[in-house]
Formats: C-alpha cells, sequence, structure tokens
C-alpha cells in the first residue's frame, strides 16, 4: 500500500525535522543523525527534573508530539517499531538532565528497556541522577508477567510532566510515576492491522471479527471477536477494564489507534458515556497509534486530587487534548419560528388573475419546454413548472392575496413544498426575498429585483451564466417601463442563451456545450413566455 | 469494510452525543432530533454576532469540533456528505443570533447554499439580521465556476471568529470573511478514496497513482497522477497553490484528510517547510475530512497583521491546531560522554586469574549448557557464552585489572560488544550498575548484590521466574561466609529452576511449560558451575 513517505531509511528523520520546523521554535534536536534522534525542549534550563520517553516510532504523536511545558522534556525515537539505541538515549540523558537529574519513563517491551536501562547505567556512571519507570498497561494477557506498555503511558507523562514542571523533585516525581504505573490499565481493539511502511499488509483480520487485545506493533490481539458495532465493540473494552475501576473519580483516555475517523471515535465515545465506566475522559485523540491501525484503545485510571490537577494542567502542545469530566448531553427546546405561519387567506382579483394567468401560461407550454430541455437536460422542465403552476392555481384561495408582504412569502414557500429539489427551494429564496424587501418598504419592482439578487448570491450564478436569470434580470430592469418593454427584454435575453455555450451554473454546467449551441436555455425561455404572455394579456 | 458505527441512520447522532458529553459542557444541542442536528456553545449569551456554519456529515472536526469561543456559534449538522435541511439551518439561526445579527459560513455546494439561503432568508422574514458568505476555495479546477468549498473554510471560521468574539458588528466581521474568501486557495491529493458508512468501497485509484484536486465528498480528483513519494506529492500541490501566494506572509493549512498517519503528516510537512512556499503552518491535523480518505489537502491564504492577530488568537477547543511560524530546525551539537573513555590497563594477577578461570570454566561447559538449552530454548546457551569468555579472556591485557571501578564497566562493555542481544546488554547493566556501586564506596559482594538488583528492575525477572537470577541472587546473598558457601547456594537455586514450569521472563516465558519440567534453566546452571568452579580452585 502506498504511503507518503520518500525513502524508507529518511522516514523518522524527515518526520521529527517536519515537526521541529513546525514547532515555532519550541523545539530542538541533538546532532546525531542518522542514529541519534532525540527531541527536546528548546527552552530547557535543566534546572528542574527532566522526563524522557521515546521508543519506536510509528505511534506518533507519541512521544515528540508530547515533549513540551508541563510533559516530557524529551524523546528518543527509534526507527519505526524498533528501539533506540543505549547511545541515543544516553545522549538524551546528558543533553537534559540537570542537578534535578532525570526520570526515564519507558514502556515495556525488551528492547526499550534493555537500552534505556543500560543508558541508565552509563549515565549514572558519568554521575547523572537518573530513575527509571517501566510502563506495563496493558491487560490483553491477565497472566502475562510482562503487559506491555501502551496508551496509558500518556498518564504517567502527564501527570509526572506537571509535577516535574511545578519543581517537584526526582523522588516525588518518580513515585508518582511509580503510582500511576501501578493502576492504570489499558487494552485495544481493533478492526484491521496496520501497514507498516514498506511491508506488505497483513490480512489477518476476517469480515465480522475484531481483534481484542492487541498491541501497537501489529502484533495479534489476544482473541478474535465477533463484531457487531461500535456499542458493543466498546462494551466489551469496559468489560476487561472494570476490574480496575474503583468507586472515586476515574478517567478513561480513548485514543485512536490510527486510521479510525473522528466520526468514529465519536460514537465510541458516545457509547463510552452511556456506559458511565469513567467520570473524565482524555480525547478520543490519536495519542499513542500503531501506525494507520483501524482500532482503538481506552486506557482507565482511578485519580486522586493531586492526579487530578495534574491532569488538568493545561500545556501548549497541539496533540495533547486535554481532559474533561462526561456530562449529559445538553439539550434546549426548539426555538419558535420554525413553522412559517399559515397566512390568513384574503382577495384581490387583479393578482388573483395574473397568478392565474402565469400558470396557465406555464401549463400551456409544457411540451415546448420539456422538448428544449431534452436538448440540454433531462427533458422536464415543462413538466416541472406545470405542476408547479397547477398547485399555484389550486392553492389561490388560500392565498393572502390582498397583502403582497404575506403573499410573496406564501408563495415561496408553496413552491419549494411542490416543485421540490433546487427549483423548488430557488424560487422559495426568490420570494422570500422579495416579500421580505417589500415589508421593508420596497415597492414591488424592486423587492423583485431584491428577490433575484439574493438568488444570484446564493445560487451562485449571473447574468450570461445560461440559467433563467438570463430572461428575468433584463426583464425586471425594464419592468418600471411597463410589461411590453419587459416581455421584449425577457424574449431578448432568452434568446440570448443560444449562444452561451458554456453554461457556468445549474445543470447545464455539466453538458457539453455542443450539446447546447442554438437552444436557447428552458429556464429563460419560460421567463420569456411569461413576461410575453402577461404582456399580450394586458394589450388584449 | 467494518467500521465502528451502530445503526447507520444513528450515526451522526451518537457522533454529536459522543462529542457533547466528552465537551465538559461547552457545548449544547437544539431538541430536534433526527432531522435538526444543530450543535452550539452552551455558554453563548446572543450579545455577539453568532457565526454558523455547518453542512453534511463526515468532515469532522469540521464543523462541530470548531465550535467555542473564537470560532464557531453553532453548527448545523446534516447526514454523512448530505446538506442539513433549511428548517435545520433555521433552528440553527434562531437560537444563537440576537441582536448582533449572524453570519452563515456556507461551503460552495449546491445543497448547502440552497439550504441555508432559504433558511437565511426565512430568518430575516422573521426579523433576524443575516449574513450569508460561501467558500469557494478549491482550486482544482481554474476554469470551474462554480469551485468546491473544502478546508480553507478553516481560515474564515478563524478570522471571522475572532473578530466576532471580540465584538466587531456583522458587517466587518462579514467583510473579513469575504476578504478571506477571495484570496484563499486549495488543493488536496490522495492515494486512496473513503468509505462511505454503509457503501462498499470504491477501488479508483490504481496502485502508483495518486488522485489530485479530489474534493471531500469521495468525487474523483481532477486528475491521476504518478505517485513517486511524499517530498513529489507536496511539490506538485504547492506548484498549483504558488500562483496565489504573494511576497507577504502567507500561511499553510495542512490538513489530514482523515487517515493519513501522523508519521506521513509529518513527513509531508517537513516537504513543505523545505519548499518555503508559506511562512506560517497551521497543522498538521485531520481538520475538514473526507471520512477515512488517505490523503492530504492544503490551503493557503496571504495575511494582512489583522488577520494573523486573529488566526493566533488561543481558542479552546482541541481541534484547533495552532498556528506557527515555520523556521529552521534547531539542531544542538552531541553532549559529551558518549563514547566510554578507554580505561587505562593496569595489572592485578589474583583478579587476571579468576577472570580467566570463569571464562575457562564457560567455555569447558559450552556442549552442556547447550544441550540443557536445547530442552527449553533455541540450543545456543553455551555457545553464546563461550564467544564471550574468549573475547573476555583475549581482552585481559587491555582491562584496568587493579582497579574494580573502572573494572566493572569495563567488563560490561566488553560483553555488550561480543556477546550482542538482550544478553550482552543485561550483563553490560549488571556491571555498570556494579562499577557505579563500587564507586559509591560498597564493597565488592555489596556491588554486585547492587548490580543484580538493577538487572530485576531493567529486565523485570524476580528470584523464581526461571532465569540466571534463580542461581545468581542466592550466591550473592552466600558470599559474605565464602565462596563454598555461595557455590552451595547457586547450585540449590539452579536445580530448583527444574521444578519452575512457567517462566515469567526470557525467552522461556514463551516455551510450553512441559518442555521446561525437569530441566534446570541454562542461565541458572552456567551461574551455578561458575561459582563451583572457583569454590573447587580455591580448596585445590
Amino acid at each position: 500500500m502506498a504511503q507518503f513517505v520518500n525513502a524508507k531509511d529518511d522516514l523518522v528523520k524527515e518526520a521529527i525535522d517536519g515537526l521541529l520546523a513546525c514547532s515555532g521554535g519550541a523545539l530542538a534536536r541533538i546532532d546525531g543523525y542518522p542514529h541519534i534522534k532525540v527531541v527536546y525542549r528548546a527552552d530547557w534550563d535543566r534546572t528542574k527534573v527532566a522526563l524522557i520517553s521515546g521508543g519506536g516510532s510509528g505511534h506518533e504523536p507519541a512521544h515528540a508530539g508530547f515533549v513540551g511545558p508541563g510533559m516530557l522534556t524529551a524523546a528518543v525515537c527509534g526507527e519505526v517499531f524498533a528501539s533506540p539505541s543505549v547511545e541515543a538515549v544516553l545522549a538524551g540523558i546528558l543533553a537534559v538532565t540537570g542537578e534535578a537529574g532525570c526520570l526515564l519513563i519507558v514502556k515495556n517491551y525488551t528492547g526499550d528497556r534493555l537500552n534505556f536501562g543500560l543508558a541508565a547505567e552509563r549515565a549514572r556512571a558519568l554521575g547523572r541522577k537518573v530513575e527509571m519507570v517501566v510502563v506495563d498497561d496493558d491487560i490483553a494477557l491477565p497472566d502475562l508477567p510482562q503487559p506491555r506498555g501502551v496508551a496509558g503511558t500518556l498518564f504517567v507523562h502527564k501527570i509526572a510532566g506537571a509535577m516535574a514542571e511545578n519543581g517537584a523533585p526526582l523522588v516525588e516525581v518518580t513515585a508518582a510515576a511509580r503510582r500511576v504505573i501501578a493502576n492504570v490499565a489499558s487494552i485495544g481493539k481493533s478492526l484491521d492491522t496496520c501497514t507498516i511502511p514498506g511491508s506488505p499488509k497483513e490480512n489477518r483480520i476476517p469480515a465480522g471479527k475484531a481483534e481484542l487485545g492487541l498491541g501497537i506493533h501489529g502484533e495479534p490481539g489476544v482473541e478474535q471477536v465477533d463484531f457487531s458495532g461500535a456499542a458493543e465493540a466498546m462494551e466489551l473494552v469496559l468489560d476487561k477494564l472494570r476490574p480496575h475501576v474503583g468507586d472515586g473519580p476515574c478517567v478513561a483516555l480513548v485514543n485512536n489507534l490510527g486510521s479510525t475517523t473522528p466520526l468514529e471515535m465519536s460514537v465510541l465515545s458516545h457509547a463510552l458515556t452511556e456506559l458511565g465506566t469513567a467520570t473524565h475522559v482524555i480525547g478520543p485523540a490519536p495519542m499513542m497509534t500503531s501506525l494507520d491501525m483501524h482500532g482503538f484503545s481506552v486506557s482507565v485510571l482511578d485519580v486522586n486530587e493531586d492526579e487530578m490537577a495534574a491532569l488538568a494542567a493545561p500545556v501548549p502542545m497541539a496533540a495533547w487534548p486535554g481532559i474533561t469530566k462526561i456530562g449529559p448531553v445538553k439539550v434546549t427546546p426548539l426555538p419558535d419560528g420554525l413553522t412559517p405561519i399559515e397566512p390568513i387567506p384574503s382577495e384581490n382579483t387583479r393578482t388573483r388573475a395574473t397568478i392565474a394567468h402565469v400558470a396557465d401560461l406555464l401549463m400551456s407550454a409544457e411540451g415546448a419546454l420539456n422538448e428544449l430541455d431534452a436538448k440540454s437536460g433531462d427533458g422536464d422542465t415543462g413538466s416541472t413548472l406545470a405542476t408547479a403552476a397547477r398547485a399555484l392555481k389550486g392553492s389561490l384561495d388560500r392565498m393572502p392575496l390582498a397583502d403582497l408582504t404575506q403573499l410573496f412569502p406564501a408563495l415561496g414557500n408553496e413552491l419549494s413544498q411542490t416543485m421540490g429539489g433546487s427549483s423548488g427551494v430557488i424560487l422559495a429564496i426568490y420570494f422570500n426575498a422579495a416579500g421580505d424587501a417589500c415589508a421593508g418598504g420596497a415597492p414591488v419592482e424592486k423587492a423583485l429585483r431584491e428577490g433575484l439578487q439574493r438568488v444570484s448570491e446564493v445560487g451562485g450564478a449571473q447574468v450570461g451564466d445560461r440559467t433563467m436569470i438570463d430572461a428575468l434580470a433584463p426583464a425586471l430592469d425594464a419592468l418600471g417601463q411597463g410589461l411590453q418593454a419587459a416581455a421584449e427584454a425577457a424574449r431578448a435575453g432568452a434568446d440570448r442563451t443560444a449562444s452561451i455555450h458554456t453554461a457556468k451554473a445549474g445543470r447545464a454546467a455539466y453538458v457539453p456545450s455542443e450539446n447546447l449551441k442554438g437552444h436557447n436555455d428552458p429556464g429563460a425561455e419560460a421567463v420569456a413566455l411569461v413576461f410575453e404572455g402577461l404582456a399580450k394579456s394586458l394589450e388584449g
């Protein structure tokens, strides 16, 4: 599977340099490429206890993304899924450790324990005060003597980090880290394995199954279980974690293992909050990933007041999502005004006659407009307009014909309900905007022009884009000089559309230009026919 | 492809409720499920200009994840990739709009324009002050009259949001939004399509190809281009964007379209910073995703001072990654102390004889120990130890034999280099820690016990775990009473390992327990043989 990488050997180095270049000067690294890849706080002055973590890469943002005030002082990065060397860890220790000493936070993998362990010895031999803790939060195999270190490590980073930032001595920071490690429990679940750069993807998990209790290096889960949905997946995970949860405040760290979408993570969080195991949550967010694994993990920690305060202390690193109290979903009532007020019918014989006449004109043009539309579209413009016209005619007794301020929005609502689709909404916008302008005191012509202006804004079409606007805009501009002038302007505008071969809006934008040549746009034609019909009836 | 969802109809509702339950009370929603899904700021008092965005779901964290102080007031959420209804948008407007009015920020898709547009008209008819802007930042098709709205929308959210938060009037907020829209340009690139929940995944992009200029709804890209790596992919994207970049400060928003790993995003960021097009960066982070699309997009905006300040204003939403100035990678020199100081050779005939004797004992036990290891492991314990013993014997002339403080770490370094693997590192830790203790004034027996203690801590093995510790620990405890006592204790400890059927550490932890029955652990046996041999030579 292709990935956005360059040469595999440069992958981790480039990723680190990308992180640093985008850190706004907050991060620095030691000059030890390719073997020594140590990221540390650029503002570090060695006056406080240093916190150093690291391990194989492929778990980003862990650990380099959590280097900064209030969390890690340095991250020692190995190649993807490979422990950094003793020399790299030692370089990290020597670079950041002052009189206050340092704490190494190591995930429980043999390579990491040994390389960090030996580096610690060598640093001690050089006179540095070094403590080391090993995080083993994975509860996938309850009997395993060496449980893996997974996302629960973040609790150690944050709690020990807040203490160190506040100036606590090494012995206290170490004791706090050990307390967290003794209490934290994690387990992961995944629908797919991860893709190691340069290696083919293993297809281990069959359809309908999920792996429970997997590690963060693509190693198989403890068991393959049936998968029937997010809620059940979260329930199974929480069932495993519940024995580790007491009665007090419990923080759940909800970790995206890689390629689970934010939408899925929110659905999983919803299941978590419904099940009520935790009182607080960190995430959901990618914190300790396993490359692109489509899965999640939950880590739980019963916390005391000090730990809660440490978790809540703000840090500037974007990768840390913060902690929030899980609460009920706040729901407020629907606002008033959603249902259009049914207008009170009123009479105006001239308006009634005009609307009926327009409707008749559209109904009689049904066939011709369909034929025209067939040349450039799907051939239903005539039918759509005729259907709307019939409905409009049938609605006249319900219409507030005596009051344009009310009539315009009422027409708009009627059309949007009977026409449906984009055309209905566009006409609704048109008449609602016109009504709005009327209510603001505008005369009819101006109100209709404002309606058109709003349709242009919303629909994005202008004169020249081969839409009904090409006829309607000149017609409305000319309306002040009478219906005859408007009809002539509409006709000229509609006929001009035959020479617009590139539609810029509406459905015709997707039609090859040769299909458009020589045919009027059916919407513009409909407008012209209506104005012509109205003008003719006035003459007659 | 399976996903962490439940019933498809509940997907967006559950995701929203998950977001709200984990918002720490910062977010509320309107009681309008299933059709009206509006998320808004729980602390909103309607005194300032409200900013409302939204559209189809599947782009999380956009838009609900950006609701909060300094960005959006409300997000109106449709189903996945489907515009919310007029009623839903209207409900959002009515819920949050006070005297100061509101600005609708709409991505340029017909459905969104129409539904937001009509809702705006209806809200105006109800007396609300409503402005609407349409974001069309996609430059995939330079000639398209209706470019799509994609990740550049975030610039509008942030800049207009900061102004509204500062109390700017609607006319100014709207003008600022329009300026951003006029200048922002975006383009995306992807290696794979997205998976729409409930639909099969389209396999549109062949191996070796990438799509350039794709939308955020799974629609095909403008072209399929050869894909040869991250650097070239970013270069192609920046080539398209460069015509939109001037000479002043330019901010690049680097967006993860879904399932690109943080490692890949950092490699892409590295390429971006190397190419020098932008002066500042937002991200990399998932901001406007397209479900699980394996791709990225870059949006660029030339900013003035006010816009830069607005982008830099801190907001509490975890989804907003902040803005940083792109800078050179800070590199600091390697610290001193990484290379072990070559010890000055010195002589002590008794120490020399003891080490040579131990080496001889191990060499002569090679066959027996291999045989024992073959029963529970890979049969090489004897050879590994014999190789190390030979190297040790050969190194005696280089050793600081007269000074235990120096000799112990020198032995450790020699062994870690000649044995390799875990055993070498473990012995290096052992002897380094012993040397450290010696340097601190501890007598030899105590120093050796401290070494063992450190190995236990680092390796995680205790007495009873069926390792060499089962012989070494009792031997060192008895050493104060003489070598004979130590030899007896080592032998008893080694023999006890034959009855330990469940190894808890080391390689034997992975061996079925029936294979372990009745055989001594080869490491423990080696320790016993060495102590027995040393005791015997003293007698003789």
